[in-house]
């Protein structure tokens, strides 16, 4: 009888392990032929790998092969001589030996992706996302979306936070409202979860603190420039707060957290990407009305809509916190009850408005958080006062009726985060699949 | 200005942390009313915290207020005394001297969620599944779950591997058939993923090595103990693999990975649920036809249908492989060609059968995986042999028309993995919130 025991050591080597070696040792690395510059008695086989591009040098006569029997985008493995070079893309080179073709191309590419920054229109780039995110820049992007993933995670295990996977078809939408996508489950009506919140909610009575990172799906019809109809949703939520004050520390203890590990594990992609991370020591917060006046004030702009942000006033708000306090991060905090949804806590001091808040990050909102009610009565109250129907949230209302307690929590769009690190104008562009009004491949 | 400066630490204590204090020390204590034990002259307050349980001692005439101001399923902020207990759930209880009551449940819980083991029916249990999972074994289960897909990511993240987030909403499914859920996409016919099978292949184009751990969903009409509407699936992908093996090798190793992690940082759980962890420093593998002859051999079955396995048979398989070599988990390897998708590598010496596996563990498979087609006109060719259409798969397409290295991966069900773990009968044991034929809720 044949047995597996684990992984064994492989036999080529990755870009960091090369370092590891003396020069001249012989390795087998493999790789895909990024590109080949040829110069003549002397070429150029830089491979991509995981690690980045390594820089193979061909010399006429040395090797097994001809420069005529390999192509870009074939996958080799070669074997050659480690050798530091400073002006190699990763201080190191190999020089040719040998090579094994693993797998040639069918076609050449379409676009230049050995390019440092592909020049086609995001439209042309997601139409060949498949191959275009075989270009380094455009790959950096999501493994530093990986980084803020894992800084996430690994942050809120460390405060106690329990990991779930909620359902994503389901009875009812969490926030109600039309923006819901529908489908058919053998014969009964179901939608997508635009949201974890009900289920997030109930196992905040079980674990106390809990997570989630997962896809939401919403059916909104903005075709904008930060707008995804599915996209990811960092969720958590936590019992025994003294205040919805306790989920904005606990916001900017994972923004800390994070932007200490991307600076640490993704300094070569933050690198990649020319990116500098925001300062994420002190965040200020301010209510909603100040913000609203005191942009007014500042830029003398109407206030036209008393109980929403425009997308131009979450502008002006950043940019006045970037102005005065040098602030890339806002808490706007106190939302209109109104705009809120019906399980918000309402502000005792003035029921109008709520124990809610947003992150506004460069002018943009990543963020809505907040304390929700946990007393049975006060929610079948809101609920009532709302003319909504209970139909359909039996299950939701059980754990308030069996006792709940005080809490609260909040979402961030992964891919809207990413996206202003980045300072990209476009989610799409930190987006590994985007789906939109018109966009449901590839 | 105020400014939120990050996570401040908390007044209250957590159960560990009790354990770092001397004995007489006077804390701050929050969590829910397990259960009341009221003895007369003293009363056992329980408190479920998300450690444990927590032993609080009322004793008439040292507190501020009396055993009927509280009530099981409240929860509360209470003041006590720390001391050690040996008796007590955790070894260390309160005396307790101050109560703030936080919240109070409008009715009584229906089931007697303090008992150790639920003796209610699974219906029952699913029904109120967002109270039943207070119970300590019920939420125990899925603290466990969380550990396997930590022990999953960790294990991959150390192995050079990328996470990666795939659209669930497409154009077309992965494997085809007629078990995909449809929905309407702004009026344009749209598929609930299945598998992220495209995509990750995709994505070893771009990072070699891949992983995630996501959501799948399959419109099956299949009612049995081990069949979900929706579940997760943990699925890698690795490029260069020099045989198929490297796959079982890779699973193999996180599953060893993982059971470290869960003896370590999950003991209490595992106590809670009386599991005994499999062994998994070597696992064996067998021919798919071998092993349909081995158990039609020694328990006297005839072969009824040989290009599939029956569950039966997977039993079977498994008894064989616990019996002579008291192994938990069998590889069967090399399954027929034609019960595999189109994407699966036939065997070169023989073209009926692929370079796939399933791992069976305890009687049931819980991993298909295996080599892919990485060739652009081999796939081709077998596309068209199966009479399948292209239409809908260019974008899957475009990657082998450019290049891919051989590759191959696999998909575990994580529900199915922790349901063998735990030794249950029912998936729905173990999956948080289970989507079947007929329950769409909670």
């Amino acid at each position: 009888m044949e047995f597996i025991s684990g992984v064994k050591k492989k036999e080529t080597f990755e870009i960091s392990e090369l370092f590891e070696l003396e020069e001249g040792t012989s390795v087998k690395v493999n790789g895909a032929i990024h590109t080949i510059r040829d110069m003549g008695d002397v070429a150029f086989v830089v491979l991509r790998k995981r690690e980045g591009l390594l820089q193979c040098v061909f010399e006429e006569g040395l090797t097994n092969f001809s420069l005529k029997d390999i192509k870009e985008a074939s996958t080799l493995e070669v074997e050659g001589i480690v050798k530091r070079e400073d002006r190699a893309p990763n201080g190191v080179e190999l020089r040719l030996r040998e090579i094994k073709v693993l797998s040639e191309p069918a076609e050449a590419m379409p676009i230049p992706i050995a390019k440092w920054k592909l020049s086609t229109s995001l439209e042309t780039k997601l139409n060949l996302r498949p191959i275009s995110l075989r270009n380094i820049r455009e790959r950096a992007i999501f493994k530093l979306q990986e980084g803020v993933v894992r800084g996430f995670r690994d942050f809120l295990y460390q405060e106690g936070f329990t990991e779930v996977r909620t359902p994503k078809i389901g009875a009812k939408g969490a926030e109600g409202g039309s923006n819901i996508f529908k489908l058919d489950y053998f014969g009964k009506k179901a939608v997508l979860a635009q949201s974890p919140q009900f289920y997030k909610q109930t196992m905040v009575g079980v674990f106390d603190r809990v997570f989630e990172a997962a896809p939401v799906f919403r059916a909104e019809k903005h075709n904008t420039k930060r707008h995804l109809n599915e996209y990811t949703s960092l969720d958590f939520e936590m019992a025994y707060i003294q205040s919805f004050e306790d989920i904005m520390a606990m916001e900017t203890g994972f923004l800390q957290y994070t932007m200490k590990l991307l600076e640490r594990e993704y300094a070569k992609e933050l690198k990649i990407l020319g990116a500098t991370l925001p300062k994420t020591d002190e965040i200020p917060q301010v209510r909603f009305d100040d913000a609203k006046r005191l942009v007014s004030e500042k830029y003398n702009r109407d206030i036209r809509n008393p109980y929403d942000l425009e997308p131009e006033e979450e502008v002006l708000i950043s940019r006045y916190f970037k102005e005065e306090y040098d602030a890339d991060f806002v808490f706007v905090t106190h939302y209109p009850s109104k705009k809120r949804p019906f399980y918000a806590m309402d502000d005792p001091k003035d029921p109008t408005f709520t124990l809610s808040f947003d992150l506004l990050f460069k002018g943009m909102e990543i963020t809505t958080g907040g304390q929700r009610i946990h007393d049975y009565q006060t929610l079948l109250e809101k609920i009532e006062k709302r003319d909504m129907s209970n139909e359909g949230m039996e299950s939701y209302l059980m754990i308030f009726k069996h006792g709940m307690p005080p809490h609260g929590g909040l979402g961030i769009g992964l891919e809207r985060l990413t996206m202003k690190l980045l300072d990209e104008e476009n989610v799409r562009e930190t987006t590994l699949f985007p789906r939109d009004l018109s966009r449901l491949e590839p």
